[in-house]
């Protein structure tokens, strides 16, 4: 953790203390309550430097201060005094972060700090699947979710992930093609019901920006997320930065040709990675009906582990496609870690050695013996919580600013 | 570009002038000869500064002062009095650049600036692919080349590119299936044999470098470069640095799997995307003999434009793989640019409308709406011109550095 350089940009002091102050609470809100004496060595200030940027945050009612015991490498470093402990204000500093899958959203209130406070999981008809009935759904549970809460709460903003690639500048969704949307307004839409800046992203490249932060990928330079849910989607770090290509699309995995005799993709290939090895695979080859979502995998996965040879069979054959995209993108990427997150996660932990076997015939071996596959950390919420920080975004670099006159553009 | 913020690391004047020095020479090294008016403009330095900094490059013998004719912009800036030209002492700083291929290795003199100055190519016979073999042949080669020059020339380093993934610390070649080698001391053994610094990199990461310095993709952000020879490698830019991964092996494009049911791969996997689109492949549907190389490639081409029925269907058949691979490319990062080199170069021009109906197909419209692909502007040079600038890093990196005494490690 470094101070963030504003200074370098102009030498001014205010740019400094703005730098300052974001990089304080940035580290409070990942690290959790943390003790001024660790502050001061973490980020290389002061004490009086520090005792000043906190005296700020507390009183704008971003962090509280409490008299805490400090861990022992702490105290040694404070010369045996105990240290504040310095706590992000979770209760009052929240966001909204919606996470839209195929056959459901989950809207939760998530607090400074990333924990989630309160959730609703919403189940989606067909018929809501429109941009429109998605951007309503979401409204309404938002404003449900926004209800609950007091008058001395402030809301910052509205994070979503969506399984598409998204135009970041306004939350244009341009392509989902699982969703069968094309060109959906989803962030203008959403601002203007919810009367909060929304911020939009895709939900692999949010995924693994939670399990970079506060997961599997923590302190890793080059990792991929898998999110695996009706389709499948990677979000990337390399070399420390995430990769979004061009126009921050780059990741889209799922629609990569694995099988070109294969099946048709609702993308108009053939043969898409996620064709094989998404949910709906799974389901067709268990003879169980579509759109069974998350819970319905692991269905799959518990009639397998009961004997079931159908469901086992099934299993089997999603996992051995699992294992040759997987080695797919550790031989184009070159990454430390691969995080299987959703239904992957699923299918990883049923049938591993199917998957391990086909990773050893089509990963080449200078590559497979860097990286380590694991399930997410923050399990199935790890694109909430990156959504989440997509709405903490504006917060985190400028904890002084007004969000309530500075919407987020 | 900018100058080498060297003094931010401790802020020593000694760090300032390398800083400096190697911004000056690398400015002209890419940029060729250079009116001192446009370095103060382009360096962010003042008159005096430029011609202190010019004057010991002169005095290391590494670049010579002419006075020019400068252009229109630049007898403005320097308020209408002539400029000096500063120009790379090409002829006197050289290195040897070596590209390895599976039939044939090229080595050539190369000289600061990044001219080819002279050239061996030389065509292996089967019983020298050993790297022992290829490393003698490297050798005898590149001591005839150094035959060449007087005592007067300088020659920095040797770099050299190979079809393969390779630890960069110290040039050892981990994989290169298909010349067979695992774990060959490529580096090590070469710089015994010709007492000099050897840097090793891979084929595609060097292609893109150059490409990327002074060829189709200068001044892009995201760049992919596809070399086709035998096999199918990817150097990739990505946020305007290249992308390694953890250990610098990102980009083997050429072993994902791109159809299951398909040919046996040297790696030991099946249908990975160079078996169906590599030269070899052309040439068995060609009817042609194996190892025929780029010449070999352009006599298919040639074939087909002259009405060969056979050769035109093979070429048609790899076109189709090379669209559905690029897809793969474009799908998984979204460039801007993607340079097809090699072979592949040979089968883009002479059936670009079928590569691109696939890349139509298979590619999302959102991320193929933002690419190009073209051929690279320094043609079957920009794995040498690669392999030059490796050579050339330790002194543009610290001009002044005696080589001599402190060859790199």
């Amino acid at each position: 953790m470094t101070v963030v350089a504003a200074g370098s940009r102009g030498g001014r002091s205010q740019d400094v203390r703005r730098g300052n102050l974001s990089s304080l609470l940035t580290y409070v809100h990942v690290h959790g309550p943390t003790a001024r004496s660790r502050l001061t060595a973490v980020l290389g200030l002061n004490r009086s430097t520090i005792g000043d940027l906190t005296g700020e945050l507390v009183a704008a009612g971003l962090v509280r201060e409490e008299p805490g015991r400090a861990e022992q490498a702490d105290r040694a470093s404070s010369g045996g005094r105990p240290s504040y402990v310095v706590t992000p204000e979770s209760e009052l500093i929240q966001v909204l972060a919606v996470d839209v899958g195929v056959t459901s959203l989950t809207v939760a209130r998530i607090g400074l700090g990333g924990a989630v406070l309160s959730r609703r999981d919403h189940r989606h008809r067909r018929a809501a699947h429109g941009h429109r009935g998605v951007t309503t759904a979401i409204a309404t549970v938002g404003a449900e979710l926004l209800g609950e809460i007091g008058g001395e709460v402030t809301v910052v903003g509205v994070g979503v992930a969506v399984p598409g690639t998204v135009r970041r500048r306004d939350g244009q969704v341009r392509q989902a093609p699982n969703l069968g949307w094309e060109d959906a307004p989803l962030g203008a839409a959403l601002s203007d019901r919810l009367g909060l800046p929304v911020s939009v992203g895709n939900d692999a490249d949010l995924g693994i920006r939670a399990e970079h932060m506060r997961g599997a990928a923590a302190g890793v330079a080059d990792a991929v997320f898998l999110s695996g849910r009706s389709g499948i989607g990677a979000g990337v770090i390399a070399g420390g930065r995430p990769l979004g290509g061009r126009a921050g699309y780059a990741g889209e995995v799922g629609h990569t040709v694995i099988n070109p005799g294969g099946l048709p993709c609702h993308c108009g290939s053939r043969g898409c990675w996620e064709t094989e090895c998404g949910e709906e695979r799974l389901f067709e080859l268990a003879g169980r009906p579509a759109g069974g979502g998350l819970r319905g995998v692991r269905e799959v996965v518990a009639a397998a582990a009961g004997g079931d040879v159908v469901a086992r069979a099934a299993l089997e054959n999603v996992a051995v496609w699992l294992g040759r995209g997987a080695a797919n993108v550790v031989n184009v990427l070159n990454p430390e870690v691969v995080i299987v997150g959703g239904a992957l996660e699923e299918v990883f932990a049923a049938a591993e050695p199917t998957v391990r076997a086909e990773l050893e015939t089509a990963a080449l071996a200078a590559l497979l013996e860097q990286v380590c596959i694991v399930a997410p950390h923050l399990g199935a919420d790890a694109t909430l919580v990156g959504a989440a920080e997509l709405a903490f975004d504006a917060l985190l670099g400028d904890p002084l600013l007004d969000l309530s006159r500075c919407p987020a553009s």
